[in-house]
């Protein structure tokens, strides 16, 4: 039982393998993850609609904040004067943050690109702002989660392989910069003074090339090459079909190194998530279940249900008959519409305790099936059941 | 030790006296409810951006519901043919509902009264509704909640005294008819075979008479004539000053059976609540804590406290170092003001928390006080250190 260690408390070790997919610990300064993980999104510093307890309660061992949005709210220097976004937000365990890249490139036109780094208006009060490979670096540094991101620019989709090739080289003249700014910190040779909030922070390389494996492969390589203390798939789901999405990730994980973790950026649905972790995946985050759960949609073992419909009006079912979160075990169909329909609060949460139930309930779920060297019999059954379309109805109810 | 047994499971039984102030045992078929007691306010069937396991966590023993609201959505129908509010819900312990009065004719223009009831219009959708002693009751026995309330006529303030007479009158007209439907669903008599979905409930009578001494005399001693399972003091917070409510509180509580439960109806602010318990009221509801806590106004021991200002960027502090609630022991006023500035759901779920669990709390204090007749220096104490004047800054922060 050893573990890669890359810096005081950090270190990743596989457990067993199945396949190209495998089960592993990650171990942080805040605990260990078991993986594969999904993050949950807690964009502001906060899961929308839950409490660090409702998190702990539907069994999330890590989240994920979004680097652009508390580098202009509250700020990052706020934070660490806070003792670090840990403290700040009342999370104990785990954290991520992205570098700040995807959020600033959907500005669109508020934003312009150099090979520095990145001008932008804040879309909350148009100051200007700018973001390099360095401050980026710097800004995680601050907010001090365990898990950070080398600021990377994603590829657009579709974009020519030029275009995709010029990015690529863009994303690991900046790959190179993060890390030596996050060694520098490590070092002490940087911040003028300033102590890292989590000492053991680890630094992700992100891995970008488009749907183009060519350059996928050039790009793990080189981001490897880097030494990173882990890898990111970034630049998929931009709007590829699935298929492409699976194949990409696929190849670009095998191209990693088996010891790290492999983190696919912003993905995805149910599906999307067995799929890729059939393909050597380790972790994955994405606002759906979240986003989706405030919209009235709850994802089940047989597809995304809408709750809002007139047919669950008078439905004394829970969303999902076999799940056994709180909102399943306690409320009906009936109810979760009636909040709903009403506007209520208390309809983001329930939805939410459910939706992220479910999404971390499938990942434990994988894992089981992994160590069980099942992973197979698993994923057939899993897509049996699921239907990635929404419906008013589930099939077979 | 004895209830008052005024049908099977539901009693009330004073425990101790200190002055006017009274502690009591409510028991329903839903449980027991310690009095004096705070009912927080679940206006649509929730209390909003909370859920039941958080409603037991700050120590709520009863909820009261809205019968306005829940007859226009989702209708008392669908909720009977549901099981009944407290299955709906997923709350298992006591609930109350109130008349539907009060929300009516806040209706204004969109409302006309006559003698027989009232006629409006949804604020949701603009169909027309009636709502009469007879339909208020039989709405509230559908929804069954275990106190449930006589249909009234708030007499607004202010009024001149014949105005307030005249509308007393009216009450008392109404409180008979409802009363007449109550017993005649305990009979068995109603409903066209229709059985109530808590045999226990009770109805409570509703004092009227706006700020006139004589007034508020003759409609108590009318109100017990009909012999009601308890009473509720209505019409108060309506305009008049807190010396006014005071005094009409006592003086009517004074005029009430001993043995019956007193509640003081939408009251109030936590010294309203010392106050009027000093006069001997056993149960109060508000919207204060809840609406409050959305718009980030938290009550504390000394005042309630605006938690939007800039003063709390940096402040590490709780927003009441006195409170062991679970904000309190986890997060920091710059926090709070963090997630209220950027407008998250949690921010309203952790102040609503919070200030129910101040409100519950001043409620325990007050019965232990009573508990051990120490009820006027809790009384002294309370107000040196509370001021009603909202601050962005308590005083001796």
């Amino acid at each position: 039982m050893y573990y890669t260690a890359v810096a005081a408390a950090f270190g990743f070790r596989v457990t067993r393998t199945d396949g190209a997919a495998r089960t592993g610990t990650l171990r942080t300064a805040h605990g260990v993850i078991d993986t594969p993980a999904f993050m949950p999104v807690g964009t502001q510093g906060v899961v929308k609609a839950l409490t660090p307890r409702d998190l702990r309660d539907v069994g999330a061992q890590v989240v994920l904040a979004n680097t652009y949005h508390l580098l202009l709210r509250p700020g990052d220097a706020l934070v660490a004067r806070r003792g670090g976004l840990h403290r700040f937000m009342g999370w104990s365990g785990p954290l991520a943050t992205d570098s700040g890249g995807y959020q600033v490139f959907s500005l669109g036109a508020r934003r312009s690109i150099d090979d520095d780094g990145v001008s932008f208006r804040s879309h909350l009060d148009g100051r200007p702002v700018r973001l390099t490979p360095e401050s980026a670096t710097d800004v995680q540094v601050r907010l001090g989660a365990d898990l950070t991101m080398a600021f990377d620019e994603c590829t657009p989709y579709p974009a020519t392989e030029d275009e995709a090739h010029a990015s690529m080289e863009r994303t690991l003249r900046w790959a190179r910069r993060s890390r030596e700014r996050f060694l520098a910190w490590r070092a002490g040779r940087a911040g003028g003074g300033e102590a890292m909030t989590t000492p053991a922070q680890a630094q992700f390389g992100v891995v970008q090339g488009g749907v183009h494996p060519g350059l996928r492969e050039v790009s793990a390589r080189e981001t490897v090459g880097l030494d990173f203390d882990a890898y990111a798939i970034g630049g998929l789901s931009v709007g590829e079909p699935p298929a492409v999405m699976y194949e990409t990730a696929g190849l670009t994980a095998a191209g990693l190194p088996a010891d790290r973790p492999r983190y696919l950026m912003g993905i995805g649905m149910p599906d999307d998530l067995v799929e890729t972790v059939a393909r050597g995946v380790d972790l994955f985050d994405c606002v759906l279940p979240t986003r989706n759960a405030r919209n009235g949609q709850l994802f089940t073992s047989r597809g995304p249900l809408s709750i809002k419909g007139a047919v669950h009006a008078e439905d004394d079912r829970p969303p999902d008959p076999d799940c056994r979160c709180y909102t399943c075990r306690n409320f009906s169909r009936a109810y979760l519409r009636h909040l709903h329909v009403a506007r209520e609060m208390t309809a983001a949460t329930l939805n939410t305790l459910h939706n992220l139930h479910f999404y971390l309930d499938t990942m434990r779920r994988m894992r089981e099936a992994i160590a069980s060297g099942a992973f197979e019999v698993f994923r057939q059954a899993f897509h049996r059941a699921y239907s990635r379309r929404p419906r008013h109805e589930l099939p077979d109810d």
